[in-house]
């Protein structure tokens, strides 16, 4: 067992802070992704904070600012749940890196993604009760970076019409389990259909604002940039909402399979807002395509798995998968052609090469 | 001046019904499109109707059926204004044609789109005062259709929770004008960012059900289908929310231009869930690539037009334009991947050739 009591198989990329993503396999095992494989970003220690002591402010263009404890967030108000996936907006870096190298960022592959049940309150509760009066709901967590310039809290915000959904919520237990450290104890944001930035970890603060958080991460880092643009204050396109994407599990690029019938599994996630309707996979590197069959479907903030057997014939494949969401949207076909400098939102139609060999 | 007023420069694909797209230039214009000149897309004849003696009948699952008068919906329910953009199915159907024929399909080109401000009463008004009770919404038309199997009128369905957002209007007026016979009158739908299917023309009736509208045009046609599929009840996916898409306005494809600067005007249109984000143009075929400049912002459900000079030497050049909206989603590169057997939702991105000659 690895740190923070992941499993062995997690890829590592970075030890401090802490940052590892979920091995292939234990995405592929089920559609709920146990959360000892769970992947971990982060921007800065993991802080180690006492829940009895601990308390939510919030604060800024609100009626009434509130002190909360937990025991306060678990008896005034409703407990909710939802079923969500997180996706990592590096998640697929690694398919940019083989275009062109990106220097500096972690070489997310597959992994940076998962689906987990989360247990807290709705952050639109917490709203209420403070009356807001801003456009916006800023994020402000415990783990203080020293990436940032100047150092600083982790944080993000949301617009005020998300943040008042009911999907999104204050959680405090993630797969039925109390959240672990190293997911953002006591309590954390979940923001179905957003990056995972937005799901901010470790919550001591929600600022109602004006206008969107212009801390280092949002105003700065995780936008969408110009081929040839540079990293800057408000500089490219903020990210945010979660585009379709889609991704083989197994088998895994490079695999050596038997020939003949294999069982090609994957997911697809279209951000909750709108929902996966087809996938269709070719083992022939896209000269024939067959429509897979969609699996257990977990509601509209979760990834569906899907699953397709496609006969090999012994030698090399690439298999290629497209998906299509419910406003008929399909992902571009080129890496290349998405590249950017920080390696952002990798959408683009899988590409694996998968080698059949007589038993 | 062609059938029903419009202006001589449309293109008419069909005399009957009629079936007219805009001209390149008119939609170039201006970022509201002249009543006169906007698209027309029918099913069958065109009904002249009587607003004195229509009635708008609203059942089904309902508390309190209704039927209400014009002169009721004007004077007990707020008047309302939306600026959208409407855009067919099967609009840039002619690229897809291009790769593969579709015999039997209007062939669209870039013209089956376009934007007005449209005036009435929220649909959601409407319902509040029949008590809604099922998901959907259902219309129903008073142009009865031949094509359909059987003779069917037009009709079509949205889900409630659309159906009762402010955007959604039952319009009387377009561009500040009483809605012309041609495009609906006395009442039609107006369904920002669903495909044009939905906002349903000379409407008669609604239905509120507990499933989606199993009508000839919804269950059987506006369905996306794999390439190698057939027409039947239910087959494919069903389209509905329009997906991110550009075009280029100006100049036109094969057009000979002063070599030097040359100005490219285009649009982009992200559903209005959505917004458009960024457009990239290149001018020699995707080698190099420059962010036009967006144009004015007429809010979330209207196109956004966008501009460009670019230099072009004489010679051949291929202008390209890549769209991203506010989830980072940006457009498929390449048409022939999107080509299916009814030719619908071709959002790749634009392509055309241009000819820069020394003047």
């Amino acid at each position: 067992m690895s740190r923070y009591g992941k499993r062995a198989d997690m890829v590592v990329h970075e030890e401090e802070p802490f940052n590892a993503e979920t091995g292939l396999s234990a995405l592929a095992e089920d559609v709920v992704t146990p959360t000892n494989a769970f992947y971990v970003r982060g921007h800065g220690a993991v802080p180690e904070i006492d829940s009895a002591t601990w308390r939510l402010h919030v604060h800024g263009l609100v009626e009434r600012e509130l002190v909360l404890s937990l025991g306060t967030l678990r008896e005034a108000l409703r407990e909710r749940e939802v079923t969500a996936t997180l996706q990592c907006a590096g998640n697929r870096r690694a398919g940019l890196i083989a275009v062109r190298d990106i220097p500096g960022e972690a070489p997310w592959g597959p992994g940076a993604t998962g689906t987990a049940t989360w247990t807290g309150v709705a952050l639109g509760d917490v709203l209420a009760l403070a009356g807001p009066r801003g456009g916006h709901v800023g994020f402000k967590g415990a783990d203080v970076s020293s990436e940032a310039k100047p150092a600083q809290p982790f944080g993000g915000s949301i617009p005020l019409e998300k943040a008042c959904r009911p999907e999104v919520l204050l959680a405090w237990a993630m797969n039925g389990e109390p959240l672990p450290v190293v997911h953002g104890a006591p309590l954390r944001v979940v923001v179905p259909g957003y990056i995972g930035a937005r799901s901010v970890k470790w919550l001591e603060r929600i600022e109602v604002r004006s206008e969107p958080c212009r801390g280092y991460f949002q105003h700065v880092v995780y936008r969408l940039l110009p081929e040839d643009g540079i990293v800057g204050p408000g500089l490219g396109m903020p990210l945010g909402l979660v585009a379709l994407n889609a991704d083989v599990l197994s088998p895994a690029d490079g695999d050596t399979v038997a020939a003949g019938p294999v069982e090609v599994r994957g997911y697809a996630f279209a951000g909750g807002e709108r929902h996966v309707a087809r996938v269709d996979v070719s083992a022939d590197g896209g000269a024939c395509w067959s429509q897979a069959q969609l699996l257990e479907d977990l509601g509209p903030w979760a990834w569906r798995h899907w699953q397709l057997t496609v006969d090999m014939p012994p030698g090399d494949h690439e298999i290629l998968v497209r998906a299509w969401d419910s406003s008929a949207a399909t992902q571009p076909e080129d890496e290349a052609a998405l590249w950017n400098p920080k390696g952002y939102v990798n959408n683009a139609r899988p590409r694996i090469q998968v080698r059949a060999a007589r038993g």
